[in-house]
């Protein structure tokens, strides 16, 4: 009897809270003039512009700098030990980063549990690849007795999705102070000047991921367990994105105070000197 | 006669890292579909929702928690030894962090200086403001002699301004390696990582910023300075803004990387426990 009305106290406590949100959630979209049920979604076509400029920027380093495909053949040389003995070296033959922009689009926003949230399209065609050559090792009946070269090459060709984001600061987030995972993250958050802006994001189950997946076992012959091993790859990778940011999963970063400060102070300078 | 050769050298170089940045901005705004002469500027409603929302979070806090004032008055404790001495204590009276949002808006893509930033126009309508309670301490002709209760309120209620916005990686920042400032900035910048990703921005010169001061001396006369005074706080918040990031001002904050990462994973918790 008496375990029951402390749980309607709670209940009832819970019903106190959720109102005084909606109240605000009512606030904030009459203020800012967004009726979530009428409004019309919104293009990005500027944040596109800004995105491919800085993506081509990146491109631009890897190119000139050929960092990437330095840093993971060190990878595939430094980690060597730790193949297992049935292959070889790994060599990279071909890294394509890609010559395309993700395009973001139809922007709306959405109040979801007592939350309101940015949902955006995204839409990509490019070919992002990643091809290796080693060999296989058959140490049976005894150690080298042969090998078998393979070679095989990933690419990511599409992708579509729908982003949902959200800025939030670090007390919204936290709803039950007894949980443990989330009293670390309190910790995390509010222990330098328990004043952070976080960006949270994540993908709709509903994504397409497109791969264009080929692999060469042997050397003149194609052998019948290539679909397979196509399907583990893309499967590992798909098996990444999930984990990391595909609902109930999402990404949780802690944003930089734009507060203006004069440390990130710069000037512009007079580009043409006479 | 050499150094002219060297100095037309130099010319052309820029002149061809010039023309192939025209070439790489050409296609960036071709791949996007973005004519920057054609373009119509576009609506940031989403944006100023979840601005809204991350503020409104913050005002509560600010409530909740009383934490503003609070820190404003142990400042100003803690700060007493280094006040002129013909003030007293200063008492923090008033504290007004608003009631309204930021509505951002009117985006678009413009090209300068073979950049392409954005530019957005921001007005905020609100009251924020800061009232104190001091005395002026007349210590002529000696110590103690009278004083003056002094009652200053400062209130920013408009702000009107263009917001430019740019998305950069570090090494696109810095221009001339041999300046020591920007070497400087290239050591801080790709020092952890050499993969930083930096937020620009700064207001145009024509913003505008309007006040609304009242200052009392004495218990119930009003005195002449009084303008002189709430001029002299105006012109010190001014400063400190144009400073910062008012053109050719920039702020120059780094971005955290978005790349999903597992220690950023967070997972959705089922709200309703039966």
């Amino acid at each position: 009897e008496e375990i029951r009305t402390i749980s309607d106290g709670d209940n009832n406590n819970q019903d106190a809270q959720n109102s005084e949100r909606s109240v605000q959630i009512d606030k904030i979209l009459n203020k800012t003039s967004y009726d979530v049920n009428l409004h019309r979604s919104e293009s990005l076509d500027w944040f596109n512009v800004l995105i491919a400029q800085i993506i081509e920027q990146f491109r631009e380093e890897a190119v000139n700098k050929n960092n990437i495909l330095t840093s993971l053949n060190n990878f595939f040389t430094n980690n060597f030990m730790t193949l297992p003995d049935y292959l070889d070296t790994i060599k990279v033959t071909e890294l394509d980063i890609g010559n395309s922009f993700p395009i973001f689009s139809n922007c709306r926003i959405e109040k979801e549990k007592q939350q309101l949230e940015a949902k955006i399209d995204i839409d990509l065609k490019d070919r992002l690849a990643l091809g290796v050559e080693t060999k296989l090792l058959l140490n049976y009946p005894k150690k080298g007795f042969a090998s078998l070269p393979i070679s095989l090459t990933v690419a990511v060709v599409k992708f579509h999705g729908s982003l949902t984001v959200s800025l939030t600061r670090a007390d919204e987030f936290i709803h039950p102070p007894e949980d443990e995972s989330t009293t670390h993250v309190k910790k995390e958050v509010q222990g330098k000047d328990g004043n952070g802006y976080f960006l949270i994001f994540s993908f709709s189950p509903e994504y397409v991921l497109e791969f264009e997946t080929s692999s060469l076992i042997g050397a003149r012959s194609k052998l019948e367990n290539i679909p397979k091993i196509a399907s583990l790859i893309e499967y590992q990778i798909k098996k990444w994105f999930v984990e990391r940011c595909v609902e109930p999963r999402f990404q949780f970063v802690k944003l930089p105070s734009i507060w203006p400060r004069s440390k990130n102070v710069r000037e512009e300078k007079n580009e043409s000197a006479p």
